[in-house]
């Protein structure tokens, strides 16, 4: 082992679903040379994250070491992937590479927050391998839910690793490459120090199921049924959406598309050439004409997001479109966990139009784009590396995964979001633990996890907010009595009486008793104004509010 | 017919799961004299419903006919359908009645309201009866997974109604009473007019499974685990938790239950009978001395709750109690729609720990307490109603249910909450809608859905709060500026500086050119102020907030 350390850290998607983002450095320790592999996005939820927009790795490590950084690089153009690179550029300035498909997302992506699309640049499959420093590297296209997926190969002075990015081990994708296994065990050849691999679906123990092996019963599904068929997918899911199509042309139906990013997504495949003989679709202006049982729409929100097509035509209408009695809406998708709700309440609202809604169905209309524990397995097996290093998922399936390795008799470690890990000797050695966090993106503004501001949001919609209002003048003396303002909370309490007027009048009382030391001083006048109202708001509501206290002095 | 009629009016649990509620009627039309089956609560989630304690029916309905209401009956003491018996009792005014388990948890809900709990009755089972108005009413035993639960026998002058309740058709339940088909039988002999049925399950297409399946499962997997083995399931699943209980004895482990509402349950079924044989327990104190591979803890919170025994063990430590490397944390139980985050959470925090968790794993570890459609349609068959009502379920599962009832050539009816079904005729007329509602338990006050106040505090957290305060003189002449607190927002937004002191001089400028009307207006400038502040916040942070505006005039 030379003086020279190959090191992997995870500031993203180690320990959670979400937000990629994976750092391999090269060089004396302390002064590698860096990469970036994936710069993706994590979805807010109310309970977390009220009001955010979206959240970001923290890559304040990162950003003190932007000097380091040669490269980022982007294995597949999912948004859990691609989707910071926009935000987070500027605070790394480093080239963006990636393939043809996955480039085009992260150049728009980038001319969204205003940087130079030019920045990214396209590579091929490997064996085309860029030298960046140190490391050399490849993209080896592997089968998943979008096109061109890749795995990275990544040569250093200490080996070889593969960081396998998302996949599934599909031999007949339906749209973009097959896994291909020779390509594998080719790349696999020279020998494999590391395996940094996708940790999804280790607790799916049946093998996975091809994307092509839905078509026969969507193709079935969508030809049974008399009226419309409306059926969503995730926009990326290319060959899904192709699938979909198709079926509907094989049952002599017009197909349109609604929904803005499953247009872009199939034009992107197009432009870019992964997708060639998409059915021609017809606009939503043209749909409104087709009898109803020769029309089937695709359209977005499979999650049941609140402005995607689905959830527009569960409220009512999307485009000029309507369902109606006798329409079917077909799921053809899996609910993410936490967006169960969403998904329910469209249900609900296309039964209560009368519209036939089948789902998944236990895997008929769906299939995941994840290696199941087998085929993860079996990639273990094909790429025979020297240790596993699970990553793509959360702590229960990084754990699960070095279980599986461990029990296969390789190497594993359990390394999530920052922990730094040597992969220069015969085993990982954790040599580090780094500070990670998460950034939101609230508006127009990037703020930290930790900032305060979304707690205060959160205690606000568990709370209530109390606005308590007091002008005191140039001699200290108050002028009349405190005054309150109640957001969010009942006007009555136990008592029967005005919330607001029972609290003005403890505060009044308070006011009478106050010292010329306590008039004198906000803070303490703040203190003991919030503790007046909280009691008071405790007694009527039997919950204690966020009080917000505005002393105006006079002067 | 007879002038008379009989009416059913589901107020809650009709289109959603959850605070159950149905009214049943016979009489003049607009004069029917009425009972109530069952008075549930739901439970709040942070997108809809954030600081809200429990969810009612809205019984305004049922409280401007307060003198009409000759009983209350609860068919088992599940929260979602005897939760809300102490805080609507009040409004009702009517004797309660259930069998003996049941009026357990009946009457300490009336105790913990202040009401007397001597109101709640006790009843045999079926053939017993209560003639009650122009009503004949019995509860007849059901397998579900709490004890005792009951469908309602309501014998009318129009003929026999059997309300199900929640019910699955388990012939070895474990605890309670097996399915008595013949008891049924017995039931349905003299005619059934309608079934009022469970749509709960409706979409599962197998056959349902027996409670007393999981025994040899559970017993397996408790005997090979090497550390402490810590389960939970609903606390109100007796049958469970003795099961539960049993294969800790037999795999040599000592017992104990944690959590209240567990410990709760067990005394209240041994107490009323139900329960006569369960397995000797140890309190906590003594469990902390018991070597790990030697116990097994039962405890509350399969869904993640926060402050149940489950959240606390996974957050460090619960009763002096603690998990470690080698346990193993099973979850006998589901996962509800919208609970799928808290529990993610709190298995990634026993992975943390280095505790293995296993879940349901499709079936092994659980099973429903609901009838799924093979069995829906076998109580159709057996009752041979002559029509069928759907309750307890979604709008998609009542929907979906009076289909099934419909292909097997019965009469049915869709009639989510608020539809009034006369049920005189041969087939089932909606005859009226009734506006329901629902009503929130928030602190110590009960407010209604469509207030405003949840409203507000959900804008709030997706918002933010601005507070807008202005001193107006005698003379109606501003004291100074305006100024402005901000609540959960960025300081500081896409100019770099403090977005509080940009507002207020945004404010300060309205204010210069404010003429006399605005400024004796206090609508008028509140609504002005509120759109300077709205946009400066729009302008610097890409949000526009919640407003509020304080007016101080001096006089």
């Amino acid at each position: 082992m030379s003086e020279n350390r190959l090191i992997y850290l995870p500031l993203g998607g180690a320990g959670e679903i979400g937000m990629n983002c994976y750092v391999y450095g090269y060089g004396t320790p302390g002064k590698e040379r860096l990469i970036v592999v994936d710069l993706g996005v994590t979805f807010p939820d109310m309970d977390t994250t009220p009001g955010v927009d979206l959240i970001f790795p923290d890559v304040s490590w990162l950003e003190e070491r932007k000097d380091r950084i040669d490269g980022i690089f982007i294995t597949h153009a999912h948004e859990d992937h691609v989707g910071a690179v926009g935000h987070l550029w500027g605070k790394l300035d480093a080239p963006v590479y990636a393939r043809a498909f996955t480039a085009h997302h992260a150049r728009r992506k980038m001319e969204e927050q205003g940087h130079n699309p030019d920045k990214v640049q396209v590579m091929g499959p490997w064996p085309e391998m860029r030298q960046i420093g140190d490391f050399n590297i490849g993209f080896l296209p592997v089968s998943h839910s979008i096109p061109e997926s890749s795995a990275m190969v990544i040569e250093t002075p200490d080996g070889r690793v593969i960081h396998t990015g998302d996949f599934k081990i599909d031999y007949d994708p339906g749209v973009g490459e097959a896994f291909d296994r020779d390509l594998w065990t080719e790349a696999s050849k020279p020998g494999v120090k590391a395996l940094v691999c996708d940790s999804t679906n280790v607790f799916s123990g049946h093998e996975g199921r091809s994307e092509s092996s839905l078509a026969p019963e969507i193709t079935r599904l969508v030809a049974e049924q008399p009226g419309m068929v409306v059926a969503t997918t995730f926009a990326s899911n290319v060959a899904r959406v192709k699938t979909l199509a198709e079926a509907g042309i094989a049952a002599g139906r017009s197909v349109c598309l609604l929904g803005r990013a499953m247009r872009r997504m199939i034009e992107a495949s197009v432009e870019t050439g992964v997708l060639s003989d998409f059915p021609s679709t017809i606009p939503p202006e043209d749909a409104r004409e087709v009898p109803r049982g020769n029309l089937m729409l695709i359209v977005t929100g499979s999650q049941g997001e609140r402005r995607a097509a689905s959830a527009q035509l569960a409220r009512g209408k999307y485009m000029g479109l309507t369902m109606a009695e006798g329409d079917t809406f077909l799921f053809s998708s899996k609910t993410i966990p936490g967006n169960e709700r969403g998904v329910i309440s469209i249900m609900n609202q296309f039964s209560e139009q009368g519209v036939d809604v089948v789902d998944d169905d236990g895997g008929r209309y769906h299939v995941s784009g994840h290696a199941n524990r087998p085929d993860i397995l079996a990639m273990h097996e094909l790429v025979r590396p020297q240790m596993v290093v699970p990553m793509h998922g959360e702590h229960r399936h990084l754990r699960e995964h070095v279980k599986l390795a461990k029990d296969n008799g390789r190497a594993g470690v359990l390394a999530p979001n920052g922990t730094c890990v040597s992969l220069s000797g015969n085993k990982p050695e954790v040599v580090e633990y780094v500070e990670t966090g998460r950034v939101y993106l609230d508006g127009a503004v990037q703020v930290g996890a930790l900032d305060g501001i979304v707690r205060d949001r959160i205690r606000m919609a568990l709370n209530g907010h109390v606005v308590v209002t007091l002008i005191i003048d140039e001699d200290d003396t108050p002028l009349g009595d405190p005054w309150v303002e109640l957001v969010g909370l009942p006007e009555t309490g136990r008592s029967g009486s005005s919330v607001a007027e029972i609290m003005e009048q403890d505060l009044g009382q308070f006011m009478q008793r106050a010292d010329d030391r306590t008039l004198m001083d906000d803070d303490k006048l703040d203190e003991q104004l919030r503790r007046v109202a909280r009691n008071t708001a405790n007694d009527e509501l039997g919950r204690k509010p966020e009080v917000t206290v505005v002393i105006s002095r006079l002067s």
